[in-house]
């Protein structure tokens, strides 16, 4: 079954800033259903849309089955049954030879940098690049299906 | 938006039954979440998987957009995630021209025999094949959704 393993860091904002960085891609995304036990996502990027439905979050391993689907299909969906959603830009980078995904949130959670490592186990060891800060892998208020409905700014 | 029109109506039991009859698609299928709004479904049929989220129905109209995806993955979803589910043989006929789907229900549902037609609008004319009885579209407990929690066994 398709297990995704990832840790999750706060960012250093005035090092983040002094960043070369790449272009960010323009997320969308909300949620057509959240339990306990599971998250149907809808995401829409700058160029594609995806369905993913995640389980729930053991350690830093969760089930996670995502399909790609039509981008305008993504929009429908968001717009007609999305009960809650999000905006951020996402960054790419490689560090040391592993990949990073930084979420830049936007609206109601502006002001707040995650970054996310990706491994193939939870006990893979990891370089940490300088411009990350304190973990946070599996606290709830984190997961972007809570931040979509108790924004960074309420905190 | 990709709309789904379809009329339902039940089934004479004894002309059905000496029909003669294509050979039936096994369907198992599950409800990942349900609610007034929207259904999101997972189907496991003989040779594929799918993905499915509908809208609220008006008339005989619903919004329906449809992904096929792995059947092992579609099978894992329903084993992980669904909190209801049923299992149903369809029959696909050719009648006048037009495509109905015929559900012969299993196991909590047996007994049940439901056809569809599927229609470009809700006016479009259409020939009913003799056995074909009272039409049930849009009436709530023949909903797959609804025989998942209600099923035909304790009506």
């Amino acid at each position: 079954m398709p297990v995704e393993i990832e840790r999750k860091f706060l960012v250093d904002k005035t090092l983040w800033q002094k960043l070369e960085k790449p272009e960010a891609n323009f997320f969308r995304q909300g949620y057509l259903h959240t339990d306990p036990e599971k998250t149907i996502r809808v995401r829409v990027t700058n160029t594609s849309g995806y369905i993913t439905i995640k389980g729930a979050t053991t350690g830093a391993s969760r089930l996670e089955y995502e399909y790609e689907i039509p981008k305008t299909e993504a929009t429908e969906l968001l717009d007609q049954f999305a009960e809650t959603s999000l905006i951020k830009n996402r960054y790419i980078l490689i560090f040391e030879g592993k990949t990073w995904e930084v979420d830049e949130f936007l609206a109601e959670n502006e002001g707040l940098l995650v970054a996310e490592i990706e491994l193939e186990s939870e006990d893979e060891k990891f370089e940490k690049p300088d411009w990350v800060t304190e973990e946070v892998t599996g606290q709830k208020k984190y997961y972007n299906a809570q931040l979509a409905v108790n924004p960074y700014k309420n905190w």
